[in-house]
């Protein structure tokens, strides 16, 4: 469904061509200090503009529109929306019921009956992560003091040397294609002792979320898929002192689904933009045939770029809510 | 928490060492055809016995003390226990204090103030994985006619040939060392439409029970990892016809959360079980020292080998409850 | 929280004097025709106007900001907002700290360590059962034909004849008091078999819901307290065919938890309005004291009147809700 | 479902005439202290044997079966079982399809397609509420100290003199016929500040595990149906200190939904045993047609005599995990 967590309670609602997508929180402490300026530094990362990324160009303004009053939360639910302003619909219309390659087009058709909005996507556009980025802003607020998170790319169609990322998206882009990449955040200062056994383990909530993102394929944690072709004298990871410090970090700050005091360490696998220009054979619903389709519309080259900080929010979201129990 | 699901929903209890480790399963329809032989082929699966599996032997035989009548599911919780009954505590008492790497003994012992139980890792011991093999059972049977799966270990410790894997765990276990593996599970005849936005997708279902299973710590669909090294031209799949047919499946059966009548497809990451018989130097509480810990008990050399029905009960599992909702 | 249900799920917010008030419903189906003039008829009933009700008047416009296309719902999440705009904020600068007695002014401020907003209640004011009803139209569309609600005040200050509920209301205004109220809402048309046992019965899950709205303070099914003082012989309902069918409905329709086919009937009881003009003496934050307070901002005499929609609303979202299991 | 809670959660199970009825709780802290020997004093205030109670014995032994290690509970699900003994399900033989008039026989027939089990109610059965007692007793331990339970009976068919009780069920009984009752639960030392607006409530979570229990059929708080007929003036309750004591306690210790610090005060309306021995005319579904029904079997004539323990269980359960959100 379109909401998630225990005691930090997100609802998402939302089109890409709707007047507005939204989120409401819920569990947010009273007393902590908040304005609609705090949401720029993260919005800023999402935002489009970069090489590879869509020409789409929103203003993401965020409109805090309950739960806040004198400059601070209240402890009632917390609000914010985004306006959509600049949306192209005519663009889709072709897509209707000619459905896009490895989009959410056909399954919302089928599973709605035919109902759902499909303009950019409708409720299923990659735009709906604004507001998890918004939610993100909130969620590490929420958070003790002296957490921190480092969210990189660590590869970018198959190559792993940043110096080369542009070079990479640009070559995609002229060849009207798209490119994947893998997001790696890492959070120090984490509490030890976060994670329910058995079902909500940290793994299991962080992962949760990020399969949300529209994008992401794979999520590992630690040494993650490497660590299955270790050996467990490689892979394990001795402890040092009586805080839990550990010699390695293979875990990923993660023992039995419980942080332990080491950096969290996640990696999400997002794929390649489907939506690529050059022409793609794919069933035409109203002609019943395979036809060449051809995706107008304003898309990124590389969707993973501005997904770093959509991955961040996911972990801080879990992180705040597992915090609470 | 200790509980899982919307519709169909899953309380699991129980300890390594403790009387018994049992599973309600609330959401059942009535009417199922259940008797406890109905468990045996599944757990056979998951029993010790080949090489490389753990000494211990437990009969794991299910009893069903609730939710039949007559031979048949009723409507009230399904309730299935296995009684321990090959424990062996006394193996434990070093590592009550002297931490294992990598396993959960430390977290237990911070998160739960020392108030945990310690005996063959208590409540965080892979014994519970056989509750959920019953659960997948009972799962399975609540999925169409027509679904099957398909689930096998890949890899084991880098090893991609299974003619090789035998050698390969015997060779770890020579070393008195351990390897991990990949599980992939492929459900075929899945209905198309399971899957909630934006929350619950059916990857974020899945793999919030895949790494609810301790040993896990990556998960992928479809292509995963490798297709964020593809272009969009490579990964996408082409709709080939009206029941959404995909001409390749990159996608694993799954576009926006929702599965589109292809074959679900998921590997998880088992990372090597991380009990070995060889000397670790780690930290003794009792001590205050790092020193050198020799694990008694008796342990896998590679849980995957194990570990495969499990995977396959998670997935069975989250599917079930999507189909209820 | 501020979030109710299993599969159809609510999420609400706001406050009396924020910007907004807003509620987002998932799990709507898809394909509901629906338009902001549909909500019209509820609100008119839950609006003020007649004598005794509050001379704050709000337009209560509903605006649809996501979840419908083509005049049908989509499947995505449907939300509605109503902005507020009748707001006289400076009538509660005397009572933020001088706390109104049977008000949520005192916990409010404990709770959320004096953050809470305070003007007009925040978001513990009656204002946010504008959102409810709005739920309650739509749970009403996704109800099975031929279920029709018959909702009417049953008592009002003791009195139990309506011809003289009027001269009731106009006697306590014109003490500068009020009186409280019985609405009884009963649902013919309920199909048998709603409800969950153990703890999902259909009583448990309408109570929930009714004791959430601000004033209700008691709820009975059936024959409720009055059964309790009946003898078994008296109080049983006889089964006289297949269907279900009772001579009497002592039970309201609902027996173990589950509807029986019977009319679904329930009553609560809503307190007198707290707010009323004349002085209180009561604590006041500031001096220290107890001292006189005197109400000022605009309050229904009799909220029961306003109420009984609301109560609707509440039943409604409840059924619909166990209906969609 | 058969799940109740947040942060305290419990899943129930069991049949009246099964091998057990059982409960795991989740969220229960490590650390406290408990051994079977605990739940006997209210197991004992639920346990048949006065005038007006059930013939049929049930030791209600509870068997912990995990979640303790060294007297202590660990953090993992706590799970008590109690065997069932004393089952003569063959007194149910006649009621299968002759359904007993407001019992859940005939709803449960047609919820789960005739596969319930009808022995004794099966999963409907009063039975299942020795569980919930031994919840109870877990929830009291958990909620801080100085927290005071006072229940008793206040009403029973509908005289309010406990001196003359005995008499009035002796009657009722002699009649073969049965009475209902009112349990009143009055808590002290509640801390204020448990309850969530808007959708849990105090009232709301304590009135949703009240309506669990069988025979409850109405709920109220404070002056309840009583307050709905006074004036605001008479049922204010004006506060008198900074820690919100109130002059009176029309409001059952609790305003906007959310504890003020003074006494929780509930009452329970109990109906009258559905099962009493003289004929009954009601549907029997072999024949076809309306026929006298006799029960066997062994029935309380009053209820509410057991209840007021399991009334109390309900409160504690609520509060406690209210307490941990």
């Amino acid at each position: 469904m379109n909401q998630y967590g225990v005691n930090f309670r997100l609802a998402i609602w939302g089109e890409s061509h709707g007047p507005q997508v939204g989120i409401t929180m819920d569990g947010v402490p009273a007393g902590i200090p908040l304005a609609e300026a705090d949401f720029e530094a993260d919005l800023a990362r999402r935002r489009s503009g970069a090489a590879g990324t869509t020409p789409r160009r929103e203003p993401d303004l965020p409109t805090i529109v309950s739960g806040i009053w004198n400059g601070r939360t209240t402890g009632a639910p917390l609000t914010v929306t985004f306006a959509n302003t600049n949306t192209r619909s005519q663009d889709y219309a072709n897509v209707e019921r000619h459905f896009r390659p490895s989009h959410a087009d056909w399954v919302a058709y089928r599973k709605f009956d035919g109902c759902n909005d499909p303009r950019g996507g409708g409720h299923f556009s990659a735009r709906l992560t604004v507001a998890l980025v918004a939610a993100g802003v909130v969620a590490k607020k929420m958070l003790p003091e002296g957490v921190r998170f480092t969210t990189c790319l660590t590869e970018i169609g198959g190559c792993n040397d940043p110096a080369r990322f542009d070079e990479v998206v640009r070559a995609a882009a002229a060849d009207r294609d798209s490119v994947g990449g893998v997001v790696e955040c890492r959070v120090e200062g984490v509490p030890a002792g976060l994670g329910e056994p058995f079902f909500d383990s940290v793994e299991s909530c962080v992962a949760h979320l990020l399969f949300s993102i529209p994008a992401v394929k794979g999520v590992e944690f630690g040494s993650g898929f490497a660590g299955s072709r270790m050996r467990g004298s490689e892979n394990n990871d001795p402890i040092t002192d009586a805080e839990g410090h550990t010699r390695t970090n293979h875990a990923g700050g993660i023992n039995g689904g419980i942080t332990n005091g080491n950096a969290v360490v996640v990696r999400a696998a997002l794929k390649p933009t489907p939506s690529i220009s050059r022409p793609q054979e794919t069933y035409n619903l109203t002609t019943g045939r395979v036809e060449a389709l051809e995706i107008r519309g304003r898309h990124d080259a590389c969707v993973a770029l501005r997904g770093a900080v959509v991955v961040e929010a996911a972990v801080a979201i879990a992180l705040a809510d597992l915090l609470k129990r």
